[in-house]
């Protein structure tokens, strides 16, 4: 297919619009257009991320509505609370927008707002936006207007959980989830907390039981499999600067051997490109640096009646970059691996 | 009190040896007599560990039962498998022994032998050994000749489940304990898998329900809470040097409030030197490392009706050499503290 | 152009193989023949690296000369002293060779077999042997049956150093130069030395005065400069995984000012593609990751009378994998950027 | 001896501030007094550094020269440009005064004003301060009522120089000094420069051959050798928390053997208890981390005339608050190594 699209990139100067350009540039049916930016504006891409030099010579601008509506699809990566300013206009305007942010995530306003802590400004076009699960919701992505890319830690738990879930192979309460994150999920930011010294020969887990991918992850699954999920949810800070190990521990419903448990796995992932499931191995976060792959791994614990699932993302690719130009791959009828593959 | 001891150690050149070292070069009761080393013998201490230099002048010698009982304590850091051919001839010559290996950990040969794959050929005085926690076994460390000084991974897991056990706040089934080990904790070897690139960058699990340290964690805890406990257990390689986060979700037993958890761990561990327990503060490693305290924090998860506790131990110190010598101050009627707290 | 060629890789299964496939996968006109390797023969490449998994389903094979001359061009990523045993067959047999490795970047045997300390054994073929530095040597690796790729240091200090050599800016006496490494560097190998534990939070300098990159940059930098060059190398090992970064001290040979020095790098490598030159900026090796890129940065110490020179580069991609397919794009007529630019 | 003094840290709540706390709460014969912060007044010390739970229940206090005053010496660890603010006062009311910071290590204002970049508030009582390099300074120190610590470089680069110098084996001119440090050293404070992410998995050279050390260097080094030196500093920032490796070279001023660099080191530091030089090994980081140890190790390169001279130290402890315990001990009479040896 020859058909060639443009790309705006709201928030450009974060890590993820970053590792979006990267990837962009890669995609043979992608231009890249406007690249916004806000206390970066007037610098060079080459600036922030000289890693570009010699591809990349753009400026970061200013957001303008007008500007952004010059390309085909917007993408906005911008801290939560932000995006919904921006979204409703340019979805008047037609515009196909894909938000890596947490602002069109959750249906029920009044969960966004005890999480995000801020009140939601764009209720009306709640309804709108699809989450952007592409190995479970392609249909509707195809369509979408706005597409709710979902978050770094809830993709790694979702993807692993569902089909257990949905083939009443686990229960659906008294799951436990243990998130280990790279810095680079904090976003780039002047903090002592995430300087060098402070995360070095280190571990804490933050946001322990309140953090806010912990409903993203509840709703998603309870969508999929069509009950109520209870779940416990705890994210640490590792000294990484990309990848997610996610460590599952779900009470089991029935007896099981490990070829049903990879069953369920392949009837639904079995020929997702970006999935790779194992019965055997045990995932390790670098076999999916820097890749859009998600890989699973689990063991069947009979003494504790629990099925043990690891996955491991990049968060700035399947969490995040990846999964959303997976997403517009659908959207606009492109090879669904185009620009993820290399 | 000015008695002073001398102390050998048998597998000093690993790096639970040179810990031991360090921290007994700072005991003002203890003198080191002999180091006892196998590949490395005829070595100094300093050719492996330069850090020495100016301060230890020692050269690894080859073991004999006769240096070693020179000695008032014979400290044994060997893989195990290996203490079960020495530490019998040095109880039955009076000598009183620490073995910082599992050789010991276990009264029960058949789990020995399922976990560490070898047969046991020293049965007869599995019985002599105690279980060397200082928490819940004091009053049997003062007098034991053998101590069998618990895994790293186990103590950070037996330590802050054991109060909430035991006071029947949270059930004995169905518990998760996700640990995070810094590579120190495999020794010192060559291995592609331990290299610095293999494991930078990255995070993997290991031994996923096999861990030797799993049925250490049980039999403590039901030898403690007088209940047959189940637990799942999975341990991590993160990298760092030092270190062990523990994450635990336990099922709740009954409705508790923080207060009512924080009374259970300071009502076992309130005049403990080396527990520290807030209900506020989520333990980070780095505020454990290179000390022997461990740290102890929680939350109630009451949607998910789990309390979920965070621990943090420097895995050499307070997981090997430091609990060791805390042990041995325990044995010879010394300060508990002594040579633990600089 | 639409020309396609066939590749093998003997020694597929070290990092600078590994990194040749993840190159070779995105090159549009190379299809890769025959994984060759040692001990890992029959093993999957994924058994090794699972990052490829998806992607590559190819096993390693045993060597051998006639599967190895059904490919157009064959890389040979071993350790050095192999080579020197199938190189020679190859060129026989009308095969155009790249290696890896250091047994073909001297002309002068006694210089091999001082710094590499085992005798050669293909003497008679060095004379064929091109040394793979695009920059200065496009015109004959064009036609070169056989290239010996440069090692990785002498790549990050021959190219900054030759341009201001040749224009007389400095002195060719005197120059030293501090290189830092990471760990990839040394192989995929089992070690103590090279251990997690041993490499993290630490730095060693190693081999001072005699690794054998030395003579190797003085060669080429007096072939280049047409002058006898004098230098010290002082290679030191980093915690990082992957980059180089070389600081240079060379005396001035007269006064200069930044516009000049500028100007005598951007007259030989205006035009290069893998180079970016700076006046201002100091690079990092961040900058370079994962990329074919050499980054140039210097400042004049007037006070002292020397020029400072800088430079990073990814030493499994400009130092090894990435040069040899800029060699092999030269050689082939491909465009030289090809498979080196995503 | 059994005096006790007192002590009072101005600015305790940096990383050298908290380094000296750690210090002195091991050392026999001093008692912390009052920790005087800034934005941290009213915190406990184990908010910012829960690592000293148990141990210090101190609170961080508003500075007020009374306060500073009960006690008999106080250490200044404040950001240059501070220091200048107290000093005088302190001094007047008769207090003993260590300045970790860059106030008062030059006598000549104007080199002062040109790298630090300020106007010099203090300068009648720069003629007082004692540089505290205890190996070159000893008998000053012990009357001195204001040391200017040295910074962390320059300790690392003047220690092994001077011996050298003075000795006539280096040339004073032509001189270049590649240093490499954690970060650590550049303090406690938010930047997204210094965030893990940026600095992970790097390396880069700063205020290259503008950095403050390089006239402390040079200045030390013709106190000591009586000679005007002429020397390049480069700087460079590295991924690990603690420790600076310094590599020197210098063109040498005659043949020299190895055993005799050897003897111009031991000449001078053989009876130092903090400095431990060798024939044959080469410096590793690790080897001084956590101590005041400075390890030298020296290679000749003859084709090239140089004097290779590696240099390691903990930049926190010998290059900060190590060497500040070492130099109040000379000036209350202490043993020099009490506090510093555990």
């Amino acid at each position: 297919m020859s058909t060639t699209i443009s790309a705006s990139i709201i928030g450009a100067s974060g890590y993820s619009g970053a590792e979006l350009m990267k990837i962009l540039l890669r995609h043979k049916q992608v231009k890249i257009e406007n690249l916004f930016a806000n206390s970066s504006v007037g610098k060079r891409v080459t600036d922030l991320y000289p890693w570009f030099g010699g591809r990349v010579d753009s400026v970061y601008e200013q957001y303008s509505v007008d500007a952004a509506c010059t390309s085909d699809i917007v993408f906005v990566a911008l801290p939560s609370g932000e995006a919904m300013n921006m979204v409703p206009e340019l979805l008047e305007r037609g515009k196909r927008v894909i938000d890596l942010g947490g602002d069109f995530r959750f249906k029920d306003v009044s969960l966004y707002e005890k999480y995000y802590k801020h009140e939601h400004k764009a209720k009306n076009i709640l309804h709108q936006a699809v989450f952007g699960l592409p190995e479970w919701n392609r249909q509707q992505i195809r369509s979408a207007s706005l597409v709710a890319n979902p978050g770094c830690y809830a993709t790694s738990a979702i993807l692993p959980l569902a089909p257990v879930l949905k083939e009443g192979i686990v229960q659906s309460h008294g799951i436990s989830i243990s998130s280990l994150s790279g810095v680079s999920g904090a976003g780039r930011s002047a903090s002592v907390d995430l300087s060098f010294t402070e995360v070095n020969e280190s571990v804490k887990a933050y946001k322990v039981g309140v953090h806010q991918h912990a409903p993203e992850i509840k709703i998603a699954l309870e969508a999929i499999s069509g009950t109520t999920v209870s779940l416990t949810f705890v994210p640490h800070l590792l000294p990484i600067t990309r990848g997610i190990y996610t460590s599952i521990y779900a009470p089991l419903a029935k007896e099981v051997t490990p070829g049903e448990v990879l069953s369920a796995f392949r009837k639904h992932y079995g020929s997702e490109p970006f999935i790779r499931i194992s019965e055997t191995a045990i995932p390790e976060i670098r076999n999916v640096s820097f890749t859009n792959f998600l890989d699973i791994g689990f063991r069947i614990d009979v003494d504790n009646n629990q099925l043990i699932i690891l996955s491991v993302i990049d968060n700035l690719i399947k969490g995040a970059a990846g999964q959303a130009v997976q997403n517009m791959n659908i959207m606009f009828g492109f090879n669904e691996t185009e620009g993820l593959l290399s």
